[in-house]
């Protein structure tokens, strides 16, 4: 018989995306949905772009240089140093995506069966990473009850093994929002100098924090050659469609190794790098404004989320996510539920179980990742609707 | 001290793309290189195409549905069923490039250690799929004496093992040309279904035969769960740069499994599946004249290159390329001094080693793969540096 492949068969199902046809259902029995479990932006792309595609006539549309083009390289180098993170022009290869980032930095660095921490809950992917590369995610878990901050240092080590290779950290965190500090990331920087730890950075949501600054890995001391970065122009410039995105390290075996993994996938897409390229002239007034329009959401989304009896949700200091806890045994069956069997005046609410951003069988059950990526209008009455469907719902537990 | 994965040590570099720096040097000292090495076409993009970019607004630019946009996978299917290749919309998936589709089918079927066979030499970057994925590629020699058919079924018989999951088969083949005819495909069918394995095949270059109809494995009968497609964009609409691609296969779980990869890289190109969209409506003509066009160099450049005293190159039915054998011990060695010593009225000709064709050691090493994509007046010329150059040449074996 004709056979799937092991990692085929354990590859999981994307968390976000599973429950997308309870919605379809709803959706065809007239009810409409918000949208809260995607972290798709409704926040339009820079208007900057639009002169790059509508004058782009370069026939053929052909491959671009498998490390990304060097005219987009260059700009990128000079963003950085705009925000104070420095760095050559030969530590960066565009990829397609963050995505390819993370699964060039993984197969260059990872046998199968080492392990590496990441603080959970995580971004749901990565356990689709750690499938396909191989390696073990050893999950150290952040509590809700501390905001999800950094766990300690003594945590750290209790965990770590011969075979523990490096640390993921995401900041700002999704599904958290939590915003690591400078001295969180300092600590840790000594463990990963210590064990000769590779630190994986995901810092695709560095533009969008609300109140702290952020401090970026590659600034700490001592670690230069370990820190390998990813970056995305997904969520800086609300063009997750073009999938762009960059793999960001000093280490130049890191680069080397990944450089054959790009030459094989041939080159990044050429459309979204000329896009790309354009956004880097994006004025601050932009980011400005989206941060000030995802801070208002927050600010609107938490503040009445907070006020339903029995929910607990600690306020994101970045990105555009936030896990709640929610007084239900099981977050997966409300997630149906207010999909299959709920409306509030013909509308219901969409959002993603948090269990999938867990490694720890059992951890999340009773949360849920929220993404605050619709107007305050439509928050505020998905929240009601949360409200109103709390007061009603068969499996409340207080 | 920090390691590189043994995935990432084992990659092999790019055969076509390891010479560049001497082709850069080369290029830096004045002379003028024409490349044969790389299948970057210079024909045209559809002019149909233009407006779809000019006209795009969509903001923000999203990400688009993992399997790829609907209405792109409906035009797929539409295109396939006026060539008489006729399969379901749930059978196909967009990917980023031919590239994505082959990693997600071999992650989806094969497991650390299973075997692939391929007749060599065949397309580089195989390789260092096979490494990324972990499945062994078990060569089966393709003759130059035999123009690179099919080698027999006996042949295949004998190093069919336990562990042999699938065949690849690349039709038109790149590198060599050759266009497998129906009977040879309808005779693996039978190797296919005798041992229930998997057929990938790779059908990139399909609109581009010259005379011999092309055969698609989809028609072949009895195997239908069996077929793997690769397709792509690129080529057929000379659109290398978009990054779009198809894996189409009535096998629904290896459709289910590629899904689950394809959910954790997000999406396949926006902007690129703008394009392909629009690219579906290109007239016959457009395929029509870059046939012709092909077929004019191929006859100019293939005929003048036998006329070279000791060159054998049997006559390429398909694709744009041709593996030629050189009287010189290492095509290597000639290919480098080409490009570091050599030059006629200060040009020389930058060609790809074939020996990165082949997986049996010491196999190809005085071929060389050359890709007539170049107008047929720099064809003409490359072929008589090529002429002078063996006249030379220090190595040249007779």
């Amino acid at each position: 018989m004709l056979q799937i492949s092991e990692k085929g068969k354990n590859a999981p199902s994307s968390p976000i995306r599973k429950l997308t046809p309870y919605a379809d259902a709803a959706t065809k029995r007239g009810i409409k949905i918000y949208h809260l479990n995607i972290g798709q932006p409704d926040i339009k792309s820079p208007e900057i772009i639009w002169d790059s595609l509508k004058n782009y006539d370069i026939s053929p549309i052909a491959y671009t240089d498998s490390k990304g083009n060097i005219s987009l390289r260059e700009k990128i180098c000079k963003r950085f140093a705009n925000d104070e993170i420095n760095f050559n022009l030969e530590d960066v290869l565009i990829t397609t995506g963050g995505s390819e980032a993370m699964m060039f930095a993984f197969m260059s660095t990872l046998n199968a069966g080492d392990e590496v921490i990441i603080p959970e809950p995580y971004y749901a992917n990565y356990t689709n990473y750690a499938v396909q590369v191989g390696f073990k995610i050893i999950p150290i878990t952040a509590k809700i009850e501390n905001g999800f901050a950094l766990p300690s240092m003594e945590e750290f080590e209790k965990i770590i093994t011969p075979k523990t290779k490096g640390i993921v950290i995401i900041n700002p965190n999704n599904p958290t929002g939590y915003l690591y500090t400078q001295e969180e990331l300092e600590q840790l920087s000594v463990i990963i100098k210590k064990h000769d730890l590779y630190l994986y950075a995901d810092e695709v949501y560095r533009y969008y924090c609300y109140g702290g600054k952020h401090f970026s890995v590659m600034n700490l001391k001592n670690i230069e050659q370990n820190v390998i970065l990813f970056d995305s122009m997904s969520k800086t410039y609300s063009e997750c469609g073009i999938r762009i995105g960059e793999l960001i390290s000093r280490n130049k075996n890191v680069i080397a190794s990944s450089l054959k993994f790009a030459m094989a996938r041939l080159c990044p897409p050429a459309l979204g790098q000329v896009v790309a390229e354009a956004s880097m002239d994006t004025k601050q007034e932009y980011f400005d404004g989206v941060r000030q329009e995802y801070m208002t959401r927050r600010d609107v989304f938490i503040s009445e989320l907070v006020k339903i009896p029995g929910v607990v949700c600690p306020m994101p200091k970045g990105a555009f996510y936030a896990i709640a806890k929610l007084p239900v045994k099981s977050s997966e069956d409300f997630a149906k539920w207010l999909l299959e069997d709920y409306n509030y005046n013909g509308e219901s609410v969409m959002v993603a179980p948090a269990s999938g951003f867990y490694a720890t069988e059992g951890m999340g059950l009773d949360e849920v990742r929220l993404a605050y990526v619709l107007k305050v209008e439509d928050l505020k009455k998905a929240v009601i609707i949360l409200r109103e469907a709390l007061k009603v719902y068969p499996g409340r537990t207080k």
